[in-house]
């Protein structure tokens, strides 16, 4: 007999008729003589729906209010699809964020769990009742309601698993596992069967969208494998799972690809020490990420800097460069918005050679120019034009064999 | 300066344009120079939606779940007006039942408040926050979610404003106040401007529906005064207090009916020691409430019982009833369901005479039948047919001069 925690995301409970299904699947896996604890996201569209109606209210809304706010939604499935399991007959009950004792910080927004007790998921479990979990909210130390962020549902369940010391945490979605790339863009892309924690985090945080990157790193940190299936199939997913030999074998796991992305060039820089930290340091205070950096060797004591940032931060970060260049000397700003990041990704690279050739002639064979490049062990990105990122994954993918 | 707390139902917050109306309405009171602690319930039709998504997954809902569902609503309330609050630039703060210490019974759906600690209440009040506290709910002792039943944030209110010892706790509603009769049937009808606790419950009690009955008691019991006004006007509406000398110069401060009435008639009972026990004793068992009852002195050992019971419990009465005739005896059973409750309020026939006289002599110059009687020391009752409800009501309205 195991221990699962199974997390429904927001489209797996979208309505009443969901939330049934839901419920006889979770039924499924206690009648085959495993003990689960379910986790579960707001129904589909409510979060969206509750920070409508703040904005009606207010233009700029408290944190501690919009938590207090968005951790309703959770509340509101969790006693539904604890009724829905009672209607089938089986005992279940409902518990919030706080009821579990999910204890974060008090970031509001995006807090991180700081330890979660449990004890009354253990009792309900060891009474024979299945545990409907509130994803996504805790209390801090005040006992004020705190969210995890968008996505934080994903965090919950692995968290709750560790804690409970679950066999496997199962992220049930509207997608039927991992796969080698967008299978939007690439139809022959394979859904990957088995992948490691850290191609995961590659993954995610390179723009595949399935699994949250914190939930990742905490289930790489305490060891629990995590499932990701889709809960309107029987298909059996992809399990993310610490790195094993064989997975070495392959070269490369899979391509990605971001399209929210901006180059911006500071252009004749003086080459002197401390001008890449004060351009830098500002821009990263205002709380925006910079993902590459490239400077070219200068000439007469002057360099150009390229560096990317997430479209969405592009303007934000433009104003900051463009009232800094004067102090420090620079000659002016050029912005490429149009630019996309393409990734492979793989540990198999680092027993296997060649792999960045491989990639830029592919590339190149394509005619695709490659901006800036960026590289880790597992890893290798390229910032190109953005009209060519639907051309690269297919010749990445198709050049690596992924289709396979 | 004064501790006022100001209640905010359902149709009063019901879109984000009457919460910023209800936000301008707080601020002017907190501008006034008063400290004020507001509750709200939840968004009108926002308790119907979730009781509607209940039914859609379970044919007879948990009553822990529904109240882990229901409390949802004020939440997003409580959240929202604290948002429009700040957005005006006041401090104000939303609290949960839990938050403020509302400790209730375990009776899911309809619990009872054992106290009430509300630090965190006066804690806000000393750093010159607006506290927005949730009505309707609470959590006992295993810290699982009540609530108080439908109308029960007018209990939280009175309850908060005794914990708090406030000076008033103003009741805003729909109606801008306590009136004579339904100004629906008597355009006459006169607003109250000071009515008694002991008027007042047998008004809520007898159909008026503007105040929640457990309120009225609590607020008595305590002796904190309440008032009842619209949230849509600025007039002064009706001061709930302690019986005044002046209250007792009018005979009758009001008329109520009840259309939801039935009678059941028992034919031919044994006139034995212990049968009437026996017939009420089963049907109180089933949590029908019983209101007037008469017994006919009988002939030849036979007696006829009457009784009057909601009309939505007939149904379920009459059940109970013919199931019992032949164990006790009895020969039949007769139902009359299209009979209504007219009543004449006022603490002031304690002092009076001759208005039962007076009553009964308006309804026979109508031509009106009365079947059955009943009497406090404040209040007279008659059961009528329902087709003559609008004109009792009427013609006792003008005859005891309550419109001028």
């Amino acid at each position: 007999m195991a221990l699962i925690v199974q997390k429904f995301g927001g489209t797996s409970v979208g309505d009443p008729e969901r939330i049934k299904n839901v419920a006889r699947r979770v039924a499924r896996t206690k009648d085959g003589g495993d003990d689960v604890v379910v986790v579960v996201s707001a129904m589909g569209g409510e979060t969206n729906r509750l920070i409508s109606l703040a904005g009606q209210v207010s233009s700029d809304p408290d944190e501690r209010e919009m938590d207090m706010l968005l951790s309703t939604g959770e509340r509101v499935t969790i006693a539904l699809l604890a009724m829905a399991l009672q209607d089938m007959g089986y005992k279940a009950r409902s518990y919030t964020g706080r009821q579990v004792g999910i204890i974060t910080d008090s970031a509001h927004t995006k807090a991180r769990i700081e330890r979660i007790t449990a004890e009354r998921v253990l009792e309900a479990l060891t009474e024979g009742i299945i545990p409907i979990v509130a994803g996504f909210q805790g209390i801090d130390e005040k006992s004020d309601v705190t969210t995890l962020g968008r996505g934080g549902s994903d965090t919950t369940a692995v968290a709750l698993a560790v804690a409970l010391k679950a066999d496997l945490c199962d992220i049930y979605t509207d997608v039927d596992g991992v796969y080698t790339t967008d299978p939007n863009i690439v139809p022959s892309a394979k859904k990957i069967k088995k992948i490691s924690y850290e191609e995961m985090l590659e993954m995610a945080s390179l723009g595949a969208k399935v699994l949250q990157t914190r939930a990742v790193e905490f289930a790489m940190k305490h060891n629990v494998p995590v499932g990701v299936r889709s809960s309107f199939n029987e298909n059996s997913g992809t399990l993310v799972t610490r790195e094993e030999k064989d997975m070495e074998q392959v070269s490369v796991s899979g391509v990605t690809y971001d399209k929210n992305q901006a180059r911006i060039t500071i252009i004749g820089v003086p080459d002197k020490p401390g001008i890449a930290y004060k351009i830098f340091g500002t821009v990263a205070n205002e709380n925006i990420v910079i993902d590459m950096i490239i400077q070219n060797t200068g000439q007469g004591g002057l360099t150009d800097i390229s560096f990317t940032v997430p479209g969405t931060d592009m303007d934000k970060a433009v104003k900051i460069v463009k009232e800094m260049i004067a102090g420090i000397g620079a000659k002016g700003v050029e912005v490429k918005d149009e630019v996309s990041k393409v990734s492979i990704i793989g540990v198999g690279m680092r027993s296997h050679s060649g792999v960045a050739a491989k990639m830029f002639g592919t590339l190149a064979k394509e005619g695709i120019n490659i901006m800036m490049i960026s590289t880790s062990e597992i890893k290798i990105s390229c910032i190109i034009d953005s009209r060519y990122t639907e051309l690269a994954v297919r010749a990445l993918h198709d050049s690596f064999e992924l289709g396979r």
